[in-house]
């Protein structure tokens, strides 16, 4: 049974908030090792450590400074937890800059890694789309792109379980010669590629059309389609709620529409699918929402203990391994390594 | 009264669907010219004068290969019928590229206007928000960024009569020195600039909440960011529509909720728009969606009636000069004007 090291700080509920969601996963036999202020965090429950850290990195500290000079953090402490071999996989819904910084300090990339991508799963009706980067490289050279697409497509095949997942790069038209130089020169490495399905460039239609299984972007774009797909579904989401309260018969109307509704609106809950998981590294890290509601840790919970149950990281080493499309990141790293030393 | 070019080819339902649009457009006194094949536009009714034009450019042609070789075809006709002043505007629903090749290459640029920008209106619940650029630059510089916030500020001052239009430049977060340099770069000048209501960076959640009236980006992102907000609008009301199928009393919650839910639909949909407008030229062209309804094809008329109405290309004209902002793109055009001499 996997362990997960749980930052208790940072959601917008607080600590207890983050318990109520531990609780829950730990109901489902996951044992999680809970980093917070052991105030606020008694008696916590079956399956649940509680390790004392009353210092937290907040949003508004610089990352890389705050998670240098405070090993005592939450997130901190809980990085190395995974890193020390304690814990198998770190989970925190505070700040993503933090979160990210403690991973890639802690933990290591995988062999021939360059950049680490978050990866998040789109909250869309009826279908799992993987998007990465969502934030963790605001620019990238065609040959991350073309890693992230091995890590995205082998991460959905162990831990989601779709066969032979559709690869797509995200971009202006579906012509390989639309977008800009980079994503033209990615478009054709990918399309070079053994032992990836890459079915071309993507348009932003094709993303919540669920045209692809996992689509690859830069992580500035990435951000920016990832957050504006969660507000136009709420948005939508808001207007037909007002629609539903214009008059008594609307109203009538959406009270009968209610459960049919309410499947969706879970659907369209970005708590649900757990947050995004930071890919690339020799370790699991998934970074949840800090508006966070229980049912949104407990998520972010189990996916970083299905992802470890499932092998994913291994499985993406071996994929990236076996690839020919990143023996050219391999050799670059190899350089590196022998100036280094 | 101004007249508009119409370009009758390009749209999936062929050049009758085209002329139908028109005539409701000219039944509100809109002048409009057609340009296409003779045989599909017989008896166009009043107020409607037909140009023949049999040859056209398809999604399929090299834009500017095909522009500059074809001057017989309908989108180049009609872009040459606004530079000749028998008309005041350009539409056509058919391809982005050639209709923006066509007026680029027609209408000269606006003094100080280094790459103009093609600006839509989002189909949104409620409010007016205006995104540029959606896809005539792939890659930009900060010093285009800021003249598209005085264009898109300018034409949503004049044309929707927005008083002190809130502008926002697209970022992976509110912060300043978050972001690609160039963003970074951007955003420090526009908080200098004069003249314009910088509300700061804006995410993508912002763009659906309406937190701003104009958002700035480049056409890369633009282009994904508007595609994706009409899919994900258009796959959440599918969803609900779905929603209303799943059973007798859902059904029947549907039925009473119709009224409600087609406003919302008309809000949502990018026909209601009008399209994209080309920004930054001396004249005025609209770029329709190709599977326009006519009524489709009324709006985007109709958006280019009222730009050529408001004087926006003369007001964005005035911005532009009297903002410091731009002086650096007016020395640089100085520079190359004398250097072409």
């Amino acid at each position: 049974v996997p362990t997960v090291a749980l930052d208790a700080f940072g959601a917008d509920r607080g600590p207890a908030g983050v318990l109520a969601g531990a609780r829950k996963a730990a109901a489902e036999g996951i044992r999680v090792r809970i980093f917070g202020p052991a105030d606020d965090l008694a008696d916590p429950g079956d399956g649940i450590e509680v390790v004392p850290a009353d210092d937290w990195i907040t949003n508004e500290d610089e990352p890389v400074a705050a998670v240098r000079s405070r090993p005592q953090a939450s997130v901190v402490q809980a990085a190395n937890d995974v890193a020390d071999g304690a814990s198998d996989a770190l989970v925190s819904v505070g700040s993503t800059g933090a979160t990210m910084t403690a991973s890639l300090f802690a933990m290591r990339r995988l062999r021939g890694v360059q950049r680490p991508a978050l990866a998040a799963l789109l909250p869309l009706p009826a279908k799992s789309v993987l998007l990465l980067d969502c934030g963790a490289n605001v620019e990238v050279r065609p040959q991350h792109l073309v890693q992230f697409a091995f890590l995205g497509s082998t991460f959905m095949e162990s831990v989601l379980g779709v066969a032979s997942p559709r690869v797509g790069l995200l971009s202006v038209g579906e012509e390989q010669k639309k977008g800009t130089p980079d994503v033209v020169a990615a478009s054709e490495m990918l399309d070079d590629a053994a032992g990836i399905n890459f079915g071309g460039n993507a348009e932003g239609r094709d993303l919540p059309a669920g045209e692809f299984d996992v689509v690859v972007t830069d992580g500035f774009t990435g951000n920016i389609a990832l957050k504006l797909l969660e507000g136009t579904a709420k948005a939508v989401g808001g207007a037909v709620r007002d629609a539903a309260k214009s008059g008594p018969v609307a109203a009538a109307g959406g009270l009968m529409l209610r459960p049919a509704l309410g499947k969706l609106r879970r659907q369209l809950d970005p708590d649900q699918t757990g947050g995004a998981i930071l890919l690339g590294l020799r370790g699991v890290a998934v970074v949840g929402h800090g508006s966070s509601s229980p049912d949104g840790v407990a998520n972010a919970v189990r996916l970083a203990d299905r992802t470890v149950r499932e092998r994913a990281v291994e499985r993406m080493g071996e994929a990236l391994e076996h690839s020919g499309a990143t023996r050219q990141a391999l050799r670059e790293q190899d350089d590196r390594d022998t100036q280094a030393s």
